[in-house]
């Protein structure tokens, strides 16, 4: 659109899904920024392996710091809640014990203030719209396994942010509808760099290869027929 | 309800529309906590004032810290950015020059956060449910001043956290359809303390009594027909 300038911010996490909304976005947008939050989580590896992929593509990479205390207490924020070793199938039906309670919503926010800011600085020359990438996707909608990934959730979200920055922001979310196989699926479409990728909960030096997210990842890559370049310290049966 | 423990939260900025809604909030749930967010705002006297009117009526107060990066640069969190001593009347149309980018998407997430690890604390005897009250009101909304003001922010946000929680908490905004003045009358009924708030956006020993916050104050104790007890360094003509 001539005339006006915008810019992507892609809410990174390192792992397949959001790396592929950073490659989607890539193509959609003239700018795009990876941004990263340090909220506390235990496995800080990720904002490690979301810098590898933006710098793979000299794309800024900007990491957003939460007070721990917010999202504290979780299994994913807590050193002394042990992650299970079983696949999210095994799980209780429901939300999923390695929900953060509100997280979404709460890092979703911290993105949207970043973008708004973008959009209204002074000196901007011409009229800014700035979109974020969400990489909620529906394995994680499932069930209500997480009650911050759902569609009723995106929809919600979305008219606040659109609402609430005068319609400065948008939120896009290309993956909400695919199941995990398929982000990886059009991940290799668009050239992810999978080895550029970190989904494990637990925060080791290899992929533990049992948790309920590194199964999840060895499942997507087999039933989209991809190779997985990930070395994982034990194969789930 | 029997057998279900409930709690509001109420987002508490220490000034009049807030603290009327602490008081609503008190007679509506039989356990309530003020919640204020440090987030770099310049009138750090807010949080002060908060506190005050939790005190006065031993309610636990709770300040939940931002980094203030990621809602700098605005008016009211930037030292260097001079305050209008005018009315919201005389302001241009539209967005406020007092708005902070999604400032108020910002901080209901952070009180939603606290609130859900209160529901979903382990060691709860009961099932428990949350309420967030939120004193947004109509002269916020008018002219879509303040964007994460309005009606059509309030209820995207308000199925965003219902939603977003797995029903866990829901938003309660009680003065959303009120003037300023009729808050007041409201908080009148209700046996608020005035002196225990704060408006102004200035951080001085009094209320500055010009700026637009401290007009709107003036303007609507006048309106409401209520003496304000404040003292102010000069009134508005």
């Amino acid at each position: 659109m001539p005339g006006i300038e915008r810019k992507a911010f892609v809410l990174l996490s390192g792992g397949v899904d959001s790396t592929t909304c950073l490659y989607k976005a890539a193509n959609e947008f003239p700018n795009i920024e990876g941004i990263s939050i340090h909220y506390g989580q235990r496995h800080l590896k990720e904002l490690e392996y979301a810098k590898k992929s933006c710098d793979a593509w000299s794309i800024v990479h900007t990491i957003l710091t939460l007070n721990p205390d917010v999202l504290s207490g979780a299994m994913l924020t807590d050193e002394r809640i042990e992650i299970p070793s079983v696949s999210y199938a095994d799980l209780p039906h429901g939300v999923s014990p390695t929900y953060v309670p509100y997280r979404n919503g709460t890092l979703l926010s911290l993105v949207t203030a970043y973008a708004q800011k973008w959009v209204n600085k002074q000196q901007a020359p011409t009229p800014r719209e700035a979109g974020i990438y969400f990489g909620a996707h529906a394995e994680d909608a499932h069930n209500w396994a997480y009650p911050d990934c759902t569609p009723e959730f995106i929809g919600a979200m979305a008219n606040a942010i659109y609402v609430g920055t005068y319609k400065a922001v948008r939120l896009h979310t290309p993956v909400m509808w695919m199941q995990k196989y398929e982000i990886i699926q059009l991940g290799e479409t668009l050239g992810v760099d999978w080895g550029l990728t970190w989904s494990c909960y637990k925060c080791e030096e290899l992929h533990c290869g049992v948790c309920p997210t590194c199964r999840a990842r060895q499942d997507a890559f087999r039933n989209a027929d991809v190779e997985d370049p990930t070395v994982y310290q034990a194969m789930a049966a």
